[in-house]
């Protein structure tokens, strides 16, 4: 959860757009703004006092985790009657009349049931709110990239391939480094990916043995709050011609991070680098993204976003050359927006 | 994927109810209708001549694994152009006139963007279509359930209580016993609730040792579908009572599964016998699920929902009481619909 003061300054601003308050869906906001971590439907009114509406089954647990008041969820029309008939202690009557914000990720069917009864409109309030990290969300990422890195080194991959380890089990002894190393989980499914797969951004690992190259893009948990990483092992002359140009377009983009820059122009410095030298068309992603509760968040590092990069946001920066039919090569880390883009963990680049 | 028949009989209910195609977001029914699972964003319109549009980074899985025709996805506004001007191999317009129908799960910053351009409904066509499984769905239903249940006696969890496992580090070491035994990884996090935590439906395991009664809920994936069984471990007399009504309530729902049953019918069974006892405010949750390519599908096994159960659904059937502070019993198996219920898997509902 963020601190009160942050949840003061959302709520402001919920009011500041003309709106009395925003429904939350998407569990990871709802969790942001209370703690309390749904784990079947929930809803959170959030307004002058906020409210959540949860399941009996998670009753207990959001009695545990969240200070914020509780009630127990029927149905939406439920919902609906009654924050359109709230009174607050006083007997002040405290309900939403000048409408409500939802998040854009809001599902059809849920706004389609709330817009006979609300003026409705979407905001990214919260989204703009969790691009900007608090010392403790720094620290817990920070701490999630370092258990990480540790976990990759304590797997000693090069030495699971000569014992023909699958990638799945080498990606599954990973995980549970990452357990004993003080992760709670995965941040995402991770991607081991050996031979020619590695031309394939998001393999999947599969059962077959380890091929070469390998590409590992991993990143673990801690209190909630994820690390995104990405190496890969190279092992022929051609692989590792590839992996200076990588590596070149990582170091630049990194170096031109800094507070008044537009994501897309860092996107665009990994990018020309990597055009110049031939392989514009080989990098078929976006050169990063945000991250924090979740493993993708805004902003993006991409040709389209506009965003100013701001003191605390975090982002990763990722750029790859992707040769189908013969191999990828990515390098990524994370990195936390001061005065100039600091790495966070001390992981070097290129491992092999 | 679903079979070509069944795609085409899809098709067929679109323009039954008069609309041309259907836009699709969710990376299940794309992979449904298309066999390929989207990575990254991907739009699929459903028509008479589907095309997906996928991202550069997921092109070459796409190709791999769909038949589908393939567009690089740019941008929304490239996805509505290109679907209303549209013309087949003979140069006949074949573009979306008559509008678009939608996902109820769409994101409303999404739906808001096509709206513009199409007259816009939403459709439960693919929810519906999901609830009956093909025989090569419930195959792969089963044996993720035989998988599922080989691992958790492989796990020999008693002993792992004995030897002071933390209920982390055991259902990682049943993911790997998963992975093992031929699974691709479990169908969701691991549910292993000890002691106290019993009383929590959706515990997440923790890194302290595992304590009594041990709740066990968990499944795996094979092939992309999922399996979901709970198992109870009791210990004391009191634990035993009630595990003897959460036993009588799940045996009950599963005779009385059969075509032509409403599913809150189901639900009524297990939840009146638990009331019966006494224990109606305990039983906190639904009585069952769909599961499928995701592990919550349509039909719900619950109070309102009026769907009438069909030959080929596949559902839960999982009452338990759950007595705050103290303990909770759950049992669960999953369920094919034949002439009666059939479990699928061959666990005995009490392993202790």
């Amino acid at each position: 959860m963020v601190n009160e003061k942050k949840l003061d300054s959302i709520i402001q601003k919920i009011h500041e757009s003309g709106y009395d308050g925003m429904l939350l869906y998407d569990i990871k906001n709802i969790q942001y703004v209370s703690n309390y971590k749904p784990t079947s439907i929930a809803f959170c009114i959030l307004k002058e006092n906020p409210v959540i509406f949860t399941s009996k089954m998670d009753m207990e647990n959001a009695k545990n985790t969240s200070e914020i008041t509780l009630k127990e969820y029927e149905s939406i029309p439920q919902v609906i009657k009654s924050i359109k008939s709230e009174h607050d202690k006083n007997g002040t009557k405290n309900d939403i009349n000048s409408g409500l914000l939802i998040e854009g990720s809001l599902a059809f069917n849920i706004y389609d049931k709330f817009k006979q009864d609300f003026k409705i409109k979407q905001s990214d309030i919260l989204e703009k709110e969790r691009m900007i990290k608090t010392k403790e969300e720094v620290d817990k990422i920070k701490t999630a990239c370092n258990i990480a890195h540790k976990s990759l080194l304590d797997l000693d991959i090069l030495k699971k391939q000569e014992e023909s380890f699958s990638e799945l089990m080498a990606s599954y002894e990973l995980g549970m480094l990452i357990r004993e190393n003080g992760g709670s989980e995965e941040s995402f499914n991770t991607i081991i990916a050996t031979g020619k797969k590695t031309s394939l951004p998001h393999s999947s690992p599969s059962k077959e043995k380890m091929k070469q190259p390998i590409l590992v893009d991993w990143g673990c948990k801690y209190m909630d709050y994820c690390s995104d990483t990405s190496r890969t092992y190279t092992y022929t002359e051609k692989e590792a011609e590839i992996e200076v140009i990588v590596l070149e377009a990582y170091n630049t983009a990194i170096k031109s991070v800094k507070p008044g820059k537009k994501l897309c122009e860092i996107d665009k410095v990994a990018r020309d680098i990597i055009t110049d030298y031939g392989y514009g068309d080989n990098f078929i992603h976006s050169t990063g993204h945000g991250l924090g509760l979740d493993i993708h968040e805004k902003p993006n590092v991409s040709k389209n976003d506009q965003t100013i990069l701001e003191k605390d946001m975090i982002i990763t920066i990722e750029p790859g050359i992707y040769l189908e039919g013969k191999f990828g090569i990515r390098i990524e880390d994370t990195v936390h927006v001061q005065n100039k883009g600091k790495v966070l963990g001390k992981l070097k680049p290129i491992l092999n």
